[in-house]
């Protein structure tokens, strides 16, 4: 594992996503592993920390995390502006090199099947919570975050330094027709009032 | 209403909170209006569209949302970053006059009950679609989008236009403790390759 990742509690592992980055989604099932994009992911809850995601009906890795139970949601950063929005806009179903033409490196963690997105922020790794209604009919997944890891670069201590670190280690944030903004600065509210 | 305000198609809604913002929920009961901040809310679908947001049990909102039936998610700029954090941290059961203190300002616009949050960059006015076990069992909230519209300053033609708006238009992105980023700079991905 790169020297930069190191995990992150649990209770913090909302604050990965709070900020609503678009994400790619990996699973693992029977020997083939995918990586898509979502821009619809959102934190669901704190403790235990769960999060959504919706997986399309026509995606490959939709029948992964459903036969595997399993996925991982990994924040990309603006170093993989290109890569993100490959594995968004193609699908292994009809690209079988998808994964390689896109420039995607996996890694393991040991403990996890599901292989993890290399040169992400951060990473989740979940636990499908089965709902079948919300999954047949809103393509809405839960799941449960059983693991958390950061670039330490860029978040740590609980916190996300994008104001300190190198820009390209900003998440993104997707529109619509390969337009993406980056994280922005930093502003703090009055937490006395 | 606001001369800067416009509708949006609804086939283009969804691209009001794809980028992840940190959004107020409004919703309105029986003479009761009040307002909260949402980190978590994605959209869900877009046609119709729709999306997902957390209430949590220990809001005055919720209640209202449950009652009425219906709610308006709005996006809320850098100029209301106080304004944000207090509607998030403050709750109208223990003071009434969270609403004023906040420096929050209502408008309606004609054939939507619900109050709209003036100053904000979008709007999107939601009918629950009731699913008592989401709600239940998650405090999750699903809505039909039914009517959107955004500020043409920064928000138009289908897209935002943070890069060339006042910086203080810039969408919210909240992590914890008062501390938000704004939102950054705009990335364009290659779509031909």
């Amino acid at each position: 594992m790169d020297k930069h990742i190191a995990p992150v509690a649990l209770e913090k592992a909302y604050r990965l996503i709070n900020h609503g980055p678009t994400v790619l989604v990996s699973a693992s099932h029977a020997g083939v592993n995918n990586v898509m994009a979502a821009a619809w992911c959102c934190a669901l809850d704190f403790a235990p920390p769960k999060l959504t995601v919706v997986i399309d009906k026509a995606t490959r890795t939709r029948a992964l995390v459903e036969n595997s139970g399993n996925f991982v949601i990994q924040v990309p950063t603006v170093a993989q502006l290109q890569l993100t929005h490959d594995v968004g806009s193609k699908s292994l179903l009809q690209e079988p090199d998808k994964l390689e033409r896109a420039g995607v490196e996996l890694f393991q963690i040991d403990g996890y099947e599901t292989p993890f997105v290399a040169g992400c922020s951060a990473w989740l790794a979940c636990r499908l919570i089965p709902e079948a209604h919300n999954q047949n009919t809103y393509d809405l997944f839960i799941g449960e975050v059983v693991g958390a890891w950061s670039d330490t670069r860029v978040f740590r201590d609980g916190h996300w330094h994008f104001e300190d670190a190198n820009p390209e280690l900003g998440s993104l944030h997707y529109i619509a027709g390969g337009n993406f903004y980056a994280i922005g600065k930093a502003l703090q509210a009055d937490t006395d009032k």
